[in-house]
């Protein structure tokens, strides 16, 4: 059979987050693979209540391992690199990435005891991996954290340009420009398929420089009578020398709140990238500056509940409060879905009276993804045989499949599973992959599927019974059933406890019950739950949750 | 004592949605009162799962039933009747509303069979309603509902304005356009204070007439080349009028879907606020028409679960399923924290291959809140005394006293529970009412407060585990104690399932406990919680819920 080069997206493509890729090549089902991205997606109480992080479902190439060349990490965001520690023992190939990327990579390895050269770092275009039949190479890119790259991938069946997340910036303030002719140069021999970054195609306007917004940035310091307190990522390392050096020509010093904030800091102080940053000072020694020379560079702008955001926005934090007067900047953009945990921070910052300052003028923030006009600028420079959208819900691919193919060029909409033979002519479909999620739920690996949050989903909804019965030596009951509840009214229409409707009722039921019944233990115990789900309906308008225990004397 | 014109926010200051405010005249302690609209808020995974409703806390209200003279409501939006009917048996006092709004309290108040009398149809300006020493009247306003009012609060103190919902709008398709020339009437004996809708203070451009919109629906239905399916708010009677002509007039025919989308336009033909709606196609006949001659009207703009909007991106409702080439225009704005709903069903559309259509273009929808400068218009029409902003987060409320102020008028901030004296110069708050939340949850309704939905959210973060122990005559232990677990992983890093762990724990426990311990529930119940806690950490990660049961032969 014919050798393919197959793309498989593992995560990423249908979503924003979690971002996983597959390449291959070889004979059909005996493919060498590499592995791009180990991204993690983060939970919520809607579908994931209780979840720690959402992990790719690497079950298919864990059944491959032996087939795993290498796994390319393109920069050091969560979402492309999160889940490296948590899945490296299920997949134990080696890791490639730049200097910076590297650094945060064996910092999350280390958690789980794998050492330090499980990571090689790689230098930037023209340095070159082979991994089995690739040839891969780390071409620098602009985006919001210092050393993103895209990959150049050589394949027997040609050149394959995996895009990273990007965006066109010839003035990044912190890292290495969009470099076009390098790009060129990358394109020259002709690129059979480019993996494209999908999450701005609905932005229509041109991109802008980070450098467009320290102008205004500096007015605000400049200008703003007390304490000034900024969020952005922190792995935004250019917005935080932005907001830095703003602070510095207002005469403000800068005190970092938020473990990810002094982090990212220090990494990127220690990599190079970070040259200049002013003298940070801490906690202890802000709270004694005046408050017209302070600049809180804080973590926390997507609303989480324990970031430093919010909790000065709760009350003091390590000996500092916000007060009327003083201004809060959101250098940052809102993500969809945590738009509730932002507005609760800027009510509570309100009743403060702190000014809050977000980014709906435009002039504080600009994003870090390549946005319409970017795209296909790319899609022009590198002039791929077929563009395939990556890193985007389905709203998202099919858009950028339809920008594609608005200038004439091919665009194959790809989702998580979808298994392309890059080497077909025309490119197409081959397979399809069942992918789901994993949860990392406290310590432990579950899948999405398994039934585990859907039950914890089920007890936030319903509301849950615990129902017990001793049956005795004779086969009957012993005293009565018990019930305890939990989330549920107290009581309910006829004004009697809740427990005492739900035993009445089960009493009623037991004490008639043939001794054939009662020692059946499943359906005794199916009927139990009937019987608690039914009087519950009746006297709450619920139908809880029920775990029944029956306990047989020997 | 001084008489005290007092105005006190049960709901609705602090939020959007929720609506429900008390005017009281007479000696501290012994006013009459009259209450304005009693609305409902929507529960959320987050904080309230669940729940079916989120009704103000009407304890206060209740406390002093037989001092309260009416309850007005200004429009039929659920955030300002939709409490009415759970919520009547508390308060029984006799409501007023115009005709249309009155159509929609009386059927809530019949489900709960309270019969129509209970509300008195009352006409608009100049008609008055006197409720103890309150005269009261229906001032017609333009919203997105019709038959909206604002309220001319006639008190031995002077007047006082309560805005209710509006927009300034003079042509708005449906319903009464805003009328200056009546609204300087009612400014002309000087008002005292006005109660004034926030919601929309931070958008600063001018607002635009509903029938703005009319040409751009027109053309998008008459492009489309397949089905063309709609949604907005169903009370939004204007905009399915708008949607209705222009499908019309592109040749397609109408089918309403969804509960609420045909009672309210039934409601509205019936009260004659909606003349020459086209005929409705049932969706039977529906499915047979051409798919280019066909507008779906549809519920569940915001993304709600059950709604039709849902139910269409997901698969076939009622016979009728979207398809590649149809149009899905959502001619609506997604409320803050339903972004996830909506981006659900756009993305599952976009896998059919709908091309789906929002308000991003600002050519679909139009608010019907006042903007900011139609806010400062009516400041200015009305020139009151003192500007009370209400309906609105506390961002919003703030940020409407500082518009009050920007223009030399007296602003002044009442959350939920401040009590303000509108008759004492200058208006203060005298009082501060504890104020809550209220939960419909199933058929019951349960305090904000009460712990019932704390513990919902705990299991639905923590799981479950129940420990039953059963105790025998001589105070040992009966075999050994058991476990159950919901919403718990099966194994964790010893790889033996979690209830075996657990359970070993608990055995070791109570095989070597002391019969004094043995022989205290309350002790013996706590330390065996913190056994399974403690185990449970230590194998999965994960501190659960736990119930225990303790059962002793008699």
């Amino acid at each position: 059979m014919t050798d393919r080069l197959i793309y498989l997206p593992l995560g990423g493509a249908g979503e924003i987050g979690m971002n996983c890729y597959v390449y291959g090549y070889g004979a059909p089902g005996r493919e060498r693979l590499i592995v791009v991205d180990l991204g993690v997606t983060f939970p919520d109480m809607d579908g994931s209540p209780g979840v720690d992080l959402i992990l790719p479902d690497v079950a298919w190439l864990e059944e491959r391992r032996d087939r795993i060349d290498g796994i390319f990490i393109t920069h050091a965001h969560e979402d492309h690199v999160g889940a490296v520690g948590h899945l490296y023992a299920r997949l134990r190939a080696p890791v490639f990435a730049r200097k910076f990327t590297a650094h945060h990579a064996r910092a999350k390895l280390e958690e789980y005891g794998v050492p330090a050269d499980a990571v090689t770092v790689v230098g930037a275009w023209p340095e070159t991996v082979t991994a089995g039949p690739f040839t891969v190479s780390f071409v620098p890119v602009s985006h919001s954290i210092p050393e993103s790259a895209g990959l150049a991938i050589d394949t027997p069946a040609g050149r394959v340009v995996h895009s990273g997340d990007f965006k066109i910036d010839p003035t990044p303030v912190v890292g290495e420009p969009f470099d076009r002719d390098l790009w060129a140069e990358v394109a020259r021999p002709g690129v059979l398929a480019l993996m494209c970054d999908s999450t701005n195609v609905h932005s229509e306007h041109p991109g802008r420089s980070e450098s467009s917004i320290g102008a205004d940035i500096e007015r605000l310091m400049a200008e703003a009578e007390g304490l000034v307190c900024a969020t952005t990522f922190a792995s935004n390392v250019a917005r935080l020398k932005t907001l830095a050096d703003a602070a510095t020509r207002a005469g403000r010093s800068v005190c970092l709140l938020g473990r990810a904030m002094r982090r990212m800091v220090e990494a990127a102080v220690e990599t190079g990238w970070l040259t200049d940053f002013p003298a940070v000072v801490p906690p202890e020694d802000a709270a004694m500056l005046p408050r017209e020379n302070l600049l809180l560079l804080v973590t926390g702008s997507q609303g989480e509940r324990r970031a430093a955001s919010a909790q000065l926005a709760q009350g003091k934090y390590l000996g500092l409060e916000l007060k009327a007067g003083d201004t809060f900047l959101f250098s940052s953009k809102t993500i969809p879905g945590n738009e509730r945990g932002v507005i609760r921070i800027v009510n509570q910052l309100s009743e403060k009276g702190v000014l809050v300052v977000d980014d709906s003028s435009g002039r504080y923030h600009v994003s870090g993804h390549a946005n319409r006009p970017d795209l296909e600028a790319l899609h022009e420079l590198l002039a791929p045989k077929v563009v395939v959208p990556m890193h985007g819900e389905h709203r998202h691919l099919t858009a950028h499949v339809r920008l594609a193919e608005a200038t004439g060029r091919r665009g194959v909409l790809a989702v998580n599973g979808t298994v392309l033979d890059l080497a077909a002519d025309p490119v197409r479909a081959v397979d399809y992959v069942e992918t789901c999620r994993t949860y990392l739920d406290g310590s432990v690996l579950v899948g999405a599927l398994d039934g585990v949050v859907r039950d914890r989903i089920r007890m936030a909804l319903n509301g849950h019974v615990t129902v017990t019965l001793i049956i005795d030596e004779d086969g009957a009951p012993l005293g009565e059933p018990w019930c305890e509840t939990m989330g549920l009214a107290e009581t309910g229409q006829t004004g009697a406890p809740l427990v005492d409707v739900l035993e009445a009722d089960l009493d009623q039921f037991v004490s008639r019950a043939h001794r054939k019944t009662l020692a059946d233990d499943e359906a005794l115990e199916k009927e139990l739950r009937q019987i608690v789900r039914r009087s519950a309906q009746g006297e709450i308008g619920k139908k809880p949750e029920v775990t029944v225990v029956i306990s047989r004397l020997a």
